[in-house]
């Protein structure tokens, strides 16, 4: 299955004024599990709001907001074909092979060691020559700075920078709309993008160990199996990665494109490791499927579906080359409406960050109580409920040994309360891998996403912001009037994408959540009732005197 | 309901070498609840060992094990007429009245200060002019020494006490026995004491204040309705204690006599604690009720049938003046049996040593993890159920905020949910007062009887070394070949009481533990069935998309 790549180039982001990427590396985000069921269209319109504050400033600040936290799997029963995937790994985890492996192996992955943004020996080295696209400065940031403070602080780095990402939109000369166009419709929720008939998903599996220089070094490469082709592509971590890049830089300032998982956790050939990277690998090529705009895009088809080395070769210089990004991807953008009035673009705005803001807060209250109740439950608590039933198997041994005729059911029962105890003590440790995780990564997964918004946002308030000093500009003969009603037009563009793209947020959100509940209350509810159904049975063992 | 008794002087033992009080003076025991049923007769013979070891030297060095830890209440549902009697308290522990009140009253009641061997001004004055009982030093010590360690302490200060207790009987020229011939007969699984056609039983119920000295000093009364008159009688604590002693000093050579619930936990006149000395002397009553030698005994049927307080005063004084204590219990005992051979007596005591020993650490192994499951449960993890229950409310309304229209259903659900957890954190924190509870309680108080055993067994081993030396002492002229013989004799008697015991120890053994167990199973599988149908109820809210 070994197989080596034409040559790939870290393409980090120029650090020219053309570039907005930097503006989209909030928070890592976690990709999800595939959904067979299409999350239901947008349907209804958001309120309107009218509170002009700056979104949250102090995001960017909650430094653990802002770790590279990216880890997904499957939930059981949920995964759309996947689970026909062959599993090379022969986990143990009885009926969950997907399940996260729980702390024996990897403590929960909350904090992970992100120190070195370069890649490593085994799995970063580029097999080709680099391309011509340098990693600068700003690149490097990006790339390092995959926590929410530093991107914070690169930010503050170049100030203006932000400015000048709508400002160039919003005055340049636009290009025609070719085969990119990106229309919104009217939905009954307001804003939508156009959703495609069928959606796009695809199974990432089978991956398998290759090597070249002569074995000196090795890598991991991974089955991608789209189901429009059913075809399966190879690719490496290194990839996936050039494709993220690919798609912040095209989409970043309109769609939260969610970082990939981490580059390293721990020992990088250890199969635990690789069957987690691949379940996140999994979960964000799943949520790029769902997305409208993204799915549909030609070096998404590309990474999907390319036929050969010399097909894949072209492609990707094709998209290195796309001068449609950054911000010029709202160039792109044809909302069939009215325009809108900066007032109401404003609110708009307003309202997207307040409620970012909170979800924000309640996700990662519910990631901390989480963790802390993950520990407990894999930690202590089973411990506990194995000494108990310890201690009524050594009584019961004890009592075995008083030499008195006649206590034989006692001792018997009370042996088996005891087993039954650590048996409760294994179902203990064993249940967070079981539901907790897939609440846990649905919401770690939505903390990444929400810390994008306050960029994405902030692109908008600086569009906004231009349109302000319009009158200005146009009495200091900076622009002429017509700039103005031009610039007034395009960021009317620019909300109508940040609404499509809220209301595709809030389908997905409503439900991922609708889904994750459910998978949580039923897979404690089995768990409540098998508890209670062993201890029911260690009960008849005793006699009624 | 308050009344003043008669004279109730403190009858410390005297330290005189006619008492062997303080050979009982083992941990503090702890009483237990009221059994309707009676416990099966004793109906096996114990195995015969053969190994000559001390009893467990360390076992007072065990600091813990020796603290007065007394507390005892009724497991709902099993108690006899009790639960009829009305309780003044109020208590809101739904459905438990009886049910210990939980750390927010009082700290799991393990460690309790005994440091004031004296009473206390509130109840412990006594009413009346002392009586000629005078409270020397070994009395002194013995009531300080209520831990282990003490008493340990008490007998190295007197070396030879413990000897001169069994000689006293072993030579002595015996009383005749009257009306207080205690048979033991050969059951089915060897020596049994005569057991009474019907149990005794008893409520101990309506705790009243009274005062006197024109209302200077306030003490609680408790009525005490034995099941064979039905007629109350009222009795302050010191009258239990009076109790105690007059048992200790009559029974504890042969008889584990578990002391009264410790005199002061916490503020004397509030309702929790008034309720749980009540439940604990209950439970400690009860105790004394199931034992046929103690319960047919004069001074405990005064206890509990005196009619006034002319008949009261003269059953205390005839009880005070009783010649038939310490080792001279045994001169009462008539085992009907062949003699035992003194090897075969020594194989008996070794056995009970090395069985009590064994269950003594099971019991105190389930005990400590028993309390840390205690702390959990109404500690951090009903905290952590409550916090989650919180976060999905959280969350919930958030999601109501995001103005977009039909998520109304999860909202809902989602909130739910949330109140389902912090319900099942007010669950689980309420939990062990309903099952945790009765085990702690029932191995606390085996924990109890069990520390009585090495000075009982000491006791004997003391009476075994004497008969060994027989030959020598014979030789020396200090006993005639007769009063060896009679010693031989006398030591056989005094091992077919402690048989009897250890049977009488292992029926009721197996007839608590059989019901504490299933009492325990039982409540725990209501709580975790109760937690999967509330889950279940918060899952159906969920809509399936």
């Amino acid at each position: 299955m070994s197989q080596t790549y034409p040559s790939l180039t870290p393409l980090h982001p120029q650090p020219t004024t053309l570039h907005v990427t930097r503006w989209m590396l909030g928070p890592v985000v976690l990709s999800r599990t595939p959904l067979t069921p299409r999350p239901p269209p947008p349907s209804s319109s958001p309120d309107e709001a009218s509170n002009g504050n700056d979104p949250w400033s102090v995001w960017n600040q909650d430094a653990t907001g802002g770790s590279s936290n990216n880890w997904a799997a499957q939930p059981e029963g949920t995964v759309t074909g996947k689970s026909a995937a062959p599993d090379p790994w022969g986990s143990n985890t009885q009926g969950h092979p997907q399940a996260y492996q729980g702390p024996d192996i990897y403590p929960y992955p909350y904090i992970i060691d992100f120190s070195g943004a370069e890649d490593d020996e085994w799995d970063d080295e580029w097999d080709d020559v680099k391309s011509n696209s340098e990693s600068g400065e700003g690149g490097a940031i990006q790339r390092g700075g995959a926590t929410g403070s530093s991107m914070k602080i690169s930010l503050n780095k170049f100030p203006g920078f932000s400015k000048s990402g709508p400002e160039l939109f919003l005055l340049c000369k636009l290009p025609p709309k070719g085969k990119e166009k990106l229309t919104i419709y009217m939905g009954e929720v307001g804003p939508v993008w156009s959703y495609p008939e069928a959606q796009l998903d695809c199974v990432v599996a089978d991956p398998k160990k290759g090597s070249k220089m002569y074995g000196l070094k090795s890598y991991i490469e991974y089955q991608v199996i789209p189901n429009t082709t059913n075809r399966p592509v190879n690719h490496r971590y290194k990839h996936f990665d050039w494709l993220y890049e690919r798609l912040l830089d095209k989409f970043g300032s309109a769609i939260p494109i969610p970082s990939l998982p981490d580059k390293q956790v721990t020992g990088r050939f250890e199969e635990e490791f690789i069957k987690m990277r691949m379940e996140r690998l999994q979960g964000w090529m799943t949520r790029m499927c769902r997305h409208p705009v993204v799915s549909n895009s030609d070096v998404f088809q590309l990474f999907l579906t390319f036929k050969d080395e010399k097909d894949w070769k072209t492609g990707k210089r094709k998209a290195e080359k796309d001068e449609g990004v950054g911000v010029m991807i709202f160039s792109s953008i044809e909302p069939e409406g009215p325009d809108l009035d900066p007032i109401e673009v404003e609110q708009k705005c307003e309202q997207f960050s307040r409620f970012t803001k909170a979800m924000d807060d309640g996700v990662k209250d519910l990631l901390n109580v989480g963790q802390e109740h993950w520990k407990r439950c894999t930690g202590p608590l089973p411990k506990e409920y194995q000494r108990i039933g310890k201690a009524f198997q050594n009584l019961s041994s004890v009592f075995t040994s008083s030499g008195y005729q006649g206590e034989a059911t006692l001792t018997d029962a009370m042996n088996e309360a005891g087993k039954t105890y650590e048996e409760i003590a294994q179902m203990v440790a064993e249940q967070p891998r079981k539901d907790l995780h897939f609440l846990m990564e649905t919401n770690n997964e939505y903390k990444g996403l929400l810390g994008c918004f306050p960029d994405t946002i902030g692109v908008h308030k600086a569009a906004i912001e231009k349109v302000k000093e319009g009158d200005r500009l146009v009495a200091a003969s900076k622009i002429t009037a017509q700039d103005k009603a031009t610039m007034a037009k395009r960021v009317s563009t620019m909300s109508y994408a940040l609404q499509a793209e809220m209301n595709h947020f809030h389908s997905n959100r409503i439900y991922d959540y609708n889904r994750v509940m459910q998978l949580y209350l039923e897979e404690q509810v089995k768990f409540y009732e098998t508890i209670a159904e062993k201890l029911r049975q260690a009960h008849s063992q005793f006699t009624t005197m």
